[in-house]
């Protein structure tokens, strides 16, 4: 085999001999592509394919019902389109709509098997399943996107946890202009995964860091410490970050939802106030997390009532707890009360009208009505996805220590 | 569509809608397996598909010749494996031979197409294509993986470039025990990319802080802080951290090899030299990089001879600079003679005997021994590639700051 390369062309075989690809793979297809006219068009190689979908949450969404503990459920899942074969085994399908400014992920099925776009570099890790993301700026996608404003530096932190028994990693924020060494001090937000997810979570599929930085440059937002955990304390980190390498993750690891991490967050509270230039006290402190990490931020909010002033639910997994796994999850209405007799700032719930725990996050907001609790709640569209708890961390994040 | 489901299982598409696919996609494929016999087994579907390949570099490489400048010459290339179809349009291939402990990349070929291992959920990126990797555990490979010693703080941090007129980001890792409210310094490493990659390169794909707290760990090397800088100046950041957002990166950026990098780079030692605990001192100051960035390396040290006691060139693309360029890349003999008249406390060179670029490296090291320069020069097997820059990284950090 014979190629005629230039000493630039070869050196783009720096980053791996597979760059070769890039270099003399053939025709590259390009996917996405966001149209002038606001559609989105995706190719797909599969020369001998006899089908191609895409499936992802720009689509409109397609009823699916469930049976949960033997009621019939209907949830919003996400659509599917037909890409149809072009030249070169080139696949395509374009919307036959615009698609609105967002974040947002899908996949390629080619004839039963899952995958990602291949043309596209931004791939999501989720669960046990790989993702390709795209967003279409302007208006609310513009919080998700690097802008020319000071950016907080983002850090990957160890910590001991005593109860875990080895150490374990957390991602933090401090905003831009954060100096170890000087005299001002920040309020922190701490903010919790669902399951599956880890510390990584957030900042990847949440933009997070993205939207803390345009929030605070906006003025929005107070400039805080923002800490993500990872609430699977039987992991040390993320995979590939943990000794396990980068075996498959379960779907859900052990010592998710039984009490260790919720009973053991003061530790991580403790590693962070003695860390960082933070003002440890409960109106300067905030916890929030989505679905597992809402009903983490829940039980670990009502344990520790003298802990956070500002506790946000996005989508959380409410009404799953057993009381007889751990103390955490007894005399909740007791707990309840107690909490609220301490005054927090805010408690503040979303939760989207198809989210399959739309019912259970009603039932707790019809109870804190019925006991005249003080708390904030948004229902919105759309279900259990990532664009809803994007728009809660959103809405949450300017509400505090203010 | 009808499906039973727990709570439990619900909650698993928080990390989102996708996650169903790893609820009720089928049956999920295994891949990559390694086996107790110490081969590898790689799997992928395919039900329509024709052919299936997989190449990477746990392959015996084979021999492609290039033309260049009119020469002919022969390099290795990753070898190529045919999967063979089983049960359920699952492809398959196990190797005919224990794969040696190291960290692999790979990717497989499906009637023409290259795609990722879409059962693998560790993917890189490299310039602009995805690959997949994996990690045969022991010796070696044994320092690329997370081991249960102290580990380093890994952040992502913005520096005002004066030179760039706008913020950029570095990768810094400060050593277990970094404490900047604390008397103590450290030494500073500065490590550079080659072309395509970015600040996340070292980190992704050269497990450098997985080796760096392994080594530390092992009293092999000392604690140090180290640096890894983004070497196109044109470039806010990585993929997905600029402005630009995930626009898939063309090969080669502008200004990336003419000489401003290499002019700018004190305003990122200034940076540091004014952010972190570092001991502000040529010889407490290295700088190593591999292909472009080990040209990088090259003339950043001979044009600030003042700034670093140890150099490492990786690799490097020497002898593509024109002097008509930049100043940076003029009087070289003559900067060369400077260099070496202020004693550097090392300068080390690595490169495999089948790297395209391992003539220019071996003229350069003969220039070196003609003048009686001092330098060690490390000539091993393989090419241009990650599994080589992980080893010269390895060999060098324990020589730095003795």
């Amino acid at each position: 085999m014979k190629k005629v390369l230039s000493i630039a062309a070869m050196l783009l075989m720096t980053c791996s001999a597979f760059a070769q690809q890039a270099l003399w793979g053939g025709a590259s297809v390009e996917s996405p592509v966001v149209n002038e006219d606001g559609t989105v068009t995706f190719r797909y190689k599969a020369p001998k394919a006899v089908k191609v979908t895409v499936s992802g949450d720009f689509l409109p969404t397609q009823k699916m019902t469930f049976n949960m503990e033997g009621q019939e459920r209907t949830f919003d899942v996400p659509g599917v389109a037909e890409l149809k074969e072009g030249q070169f085994g080139i696949w395509e399908y374009t919307t036959d709509f615009k698609v609105a400014p967002e974040m947002y992920t899908y996949t390629f099925n080619v004839d039963g098997n899952t995958v990602i776009d291949n043309n596209n570099m931004w791939v999501n890790r989720d669960v046990s399943s790989l993702t390709s993301a795209f967003i279409v700026p302007g208006e609310r996608a513009d919080l998700y996107t690097i802008q020319d404003v000071p950016h907080g530096t983002v850090s990957k932190v160890w910590y001991e946890s005593a109860t875990a028994g080895f150490d374990r990693r957390l991602s933090v924020y401090t905003p831009a202009g954060y100096n170890p060494t000087a005299k001002t001090r920040y309020p922190v937000l701490y903010v919790l995964h669902g399951i599956g997810g880890d510390e990584d979570a957030w900042i990847a599929q949440g933009r997070a860091t993205q939207i803390l930085d345009n929030l605070i440059a906006q003025g929005k937002a107070k400039p805080m410490i923002v800490v993500f955990t990872n609430g699977n304390i039987s992991q040390e980190a993320a995979p590939g970050e943990n000794s396990t390498g980068y075996t498959r993750p379960t779907m859900q690891l052990p010592q998710t939802m039984e009490g260790t991490f919720e009973t053991a967050f003061p530790e991580i509270v403790k590693f962070i106030d003695s860390n960082y230039k933070t003002i440890a006290k409960k109106q300067s402190r905030a916890i929030c997390g989505l679905s597992m990490g809402g009903f983490h931020t829940l039980y670990i909010s009502l344990n520790y009532p003298d802990m956070f002033g500002y506790s946000g639910m996005f989508s959380a997994a409410i009404g799953v707890s057993d009381p007889s796994i751990s103390p955490i999850y007894q005399d909740f209405d007791k707990k309840l009360e107690t909490y609220f007799s301490k005054k927090p700032a805010l408690l503040w719930i979303g939760c989207g009208d198809t989210d399959f725990l739309i019912q259970a996050n009603r039932d707790f907001v019809k109870k804190l009505q019925d006991n005249n609790y003080p708390h904030e709640y948004l229902e919105n569209g759309g279900g259990h996805i990532w664009r809803n708890w994007r728009i809660y961390f959103t809405e949450f994040v300017p509400k505090l220590f203010k």
